[in-house]
């Protein structure tokens, strides 16, 4: 394992991972038996950059924007009409995804592809990869995940941790690139989700979210409706993973605090700090604990 | 592949299957990525037996004439009446999972449970099966597998498919004994099931169901959901799998007619066996296709 995690720095959170997966995968104290080696990932911060927005964030705002600009009586309604103009306050709540502004949100998605077929959907994400890119780093956003927490998948695969993305920004966003970024399948991803209906021989979004918003205490109701189990192992970043970390016998907590390598901001996790401390969660420090970034 | 599905006899249902695995895993025509080869099976009547009912509905039936004897409230009321009074109607429809019967019964279900920790489920499930035989064949249930079908997860597997279980009868309840009778994980075990709630720490069931009944193109649906796909390989035996075999790009009907050593029947299989003629679904045939039953 000496290998394991090449761009970490030697230190106590890589020092942690390393013995909390050894440990595991030893006959002995701490063994899991391999079916209840699962561990859950948090997506947006703690695999990729989620500044100045969730990716999946600004791929919805244009398409409502588009939409409310196609349709002007949705352009006096919310949350068309916080896009349209900027409004500061909207972004940041959803920015920070408070539940009801994700709702909201959600709500507007659902209306915006009801009655999409998910290779519509599939092929309207692909679109925007290809064509969107970070204005901070002038890339396209699936070359900015994190190089480490690529590792550590490399590394709980190894051990045979079976490996799931739990996000609230939307299961089937993710599902587009799971292969490709994470040499995940379509199944391992979990997230906030619109229902779908089947009929002569082909699915249709509906307008219900399934099974609610994939945040907070959603997240273990998520997973556990998904792998019949609470994670052994789970990343996270903000106070919205705060339950599934919990719910997990270990966990580590991304602190994005690298101004020069990526972005150094604490709004939206500071109760995620606290907890980590009250439950001894590894705190990983993108600025101490990396080499690299991407 | 000469030696796989060794309890199965030579004829055209066996050459089918393998015909298919071995076009879906070799380059050229009906090559499949790996990615897409999701194979998706019902339970009761496809992998086990569900004569004269469904394990799980008369594990619910004992449970629900239980909470009626202890609530007289209840027991006047349906579906907890027509159980304590062995309702030959009720139990017919139940029997063929006609979606009405079932939600009836799932809110009942709902209401018995609600409330109930994962753990405390499971052990009821646990008790259940160890204390619970087949009058037909004085064997527990958990013994009253089909051999034939275990042979295929292995092909399948080997070929590197990934197997879903996917049932109207109830999730958690199939959950319970997955790795020990399919060498499953629990997350590759679909179906019915209710939402739990997370609240301190522990998972909570909630008297909702999540995502629909996943009978008829409920399975679909729920394969989509947990999957991102619709399947490769399908197998079923019922009119009530007819959606799922429909969406697959090969499928199986298992049919009964095997009075000597399981069961001869066509109820709630009719349309199964007329779709099947018209799709092209290998037709299964117990008595003449498979050399043991169990």
């Amino acid at each position: 394992m000496d290998e394991a995690l090449p761009s970490w720095n030697e230190g106590s959170a890589r020092q942690a991972v390393l013995d909390f997966v050894n440990r595991s995968s030893t006959p002995g104290d701490g063994y899991l038996e391999p079916a209840e080696r699962v561990a859950t990932f948090d997506n947006d911060g703690t695999l990729w950059i989620e500044q100045p927005l969730p990716v999946q964030l600004d791929f919805i705002f244009r398409a409502l924007a588009a939409a409310a600009r196609s349709d002007s009586s949705l352009a006096e309604t919310q949350p068309y009409k916080a896009i349209l103009e900027q409004d500061h306050d909207f972004f940041a709540a959803v920015g920070q995804q408070k539940p009801e502004a994700m709702m909201a949100l959600e709500e507007a998605l659902a209306r915006t592809w009801h009655g999409a077929r998910p290779h519509e959907f599939d092929a309207e994400v692909l679109r925007y990869l290809d064509t969107t890119k970070s204005e901070r780093f002038d890339k396209p956003y699936t070359e900015l995940l994190y190089k480490p927490m690529l590792e550590l998948f490399d590394l709980l695969r190894e051990n045979d941790f079976r490996i799931f993305v739990c996000s609230g920004g939307g299961r089937d966003f993710m599902r587009v690139t799971a292969e490709s970024a994470w040499g995940l399948n379509r199944e391992d991803v979990i997230g906030t989700a619109p229902q779908y209906e089947y009929k002569d021989g082909e699915l249709y979004r509906t307008d219900k979210v399934l099974g609610g918003i994939a945040l907070g205490p959603g997240k273990p109701e998520h997973i556990f409706a998904t792998t019949g189990r609470l994670p052994a192992f789970a990343g996270g970043n903000a106070d919205v993973d705060i339950e599934m970390l919990e719910s997990a016998r270990f966990s580590i907590l991304v602190v994005h605090d690298d101004e020069e390598r990526e972005f150094a901001y604490t709004a939206a996790a500071e109760k995620s700090v606290a907890a980590a401390e009250r439950h001894g969660w590894t705190l990983v420090s993108m600025k101490d604990d990396w080499k690299v970034v991407f």
